[in-house]
């Protein structure tokens, strides 16, 4: 079974958090035709944390696990702390294909929702 | 003359922030049917700031500037700090229609991006 688990930051304010689990359910809605189980984990500050997600992905049933940063850049939490975090899960469960998925402004579609975006301003 | 200001929050990594302005050079070649002018700026710790990028876009003709938080959640940046700055620009500027995008994470392209984006994880 495949599996999707969105990482965000974490935020200390709860709505952001919340917000990140609204699009996780509406990830799962969109996409049950290329992964059986969607979750959402975060980086710090807020539950679940990405080793705890890993586990859900795999007491759920997961054979592979692809790791989705919600992130816009590729700073250094993409970059090393979050490989890093994943590279203490692939030793824990071996038998996982654990990958990870590129920064989100590295897609070929920021540039189409970016002009979207624009054309849906409001005047101050 | 349409202007539209690409607003990152901005980082101390020089390289996060010299994404957002390769971004944005993609971004004018990708919208020159759109907007005339296109800039980024930067909300705190790199330059140029908001006011910096309002006062470009107008000294180069604009008339009217949208501006697009390049943020994934409604936080406190997104729903106090940015339109604030804003305000302030529209006091100094008051012939010019500013408008305001809403940030990325409500698009609604963002569900067809993470799923593509997840197609080209790779394993670590």
């Amino acid at each position: 079974m495949k599996a999707l688990l969105l990482v965000a930051h974490g935020s200390r304010r709860k709505q952001s958090n919340d917000e990140v689990i609204l699009l996780t359910d509406k990830l799962r809605n969109n996409c049950s035709q290329q992964y059986h189980i969607v979750h959402a984990a975060f980086l710090e500050l807020a539950e679940v944390l990405i080793p705890d997600g890993i586990k859900q992905c795999v007491d759920e049933g997961a054979s592979s696990i692809i790791v989705l940063p919600y992130f816009l850049n590729s700073g250094r939490h993409v970059v090393e702390d979050i490989p890093n975090i994943l590279n203490g899960c692939t030793a824990l469960y071996p038998e996982i294909n654990i990958s990870l998925a590129p920064h989100l402004g590295a897609s070929s579609l920021m540039m189409d929702l970016l002009i979207a975006s624009s054309e849906t301003a409001k005047a101050l």
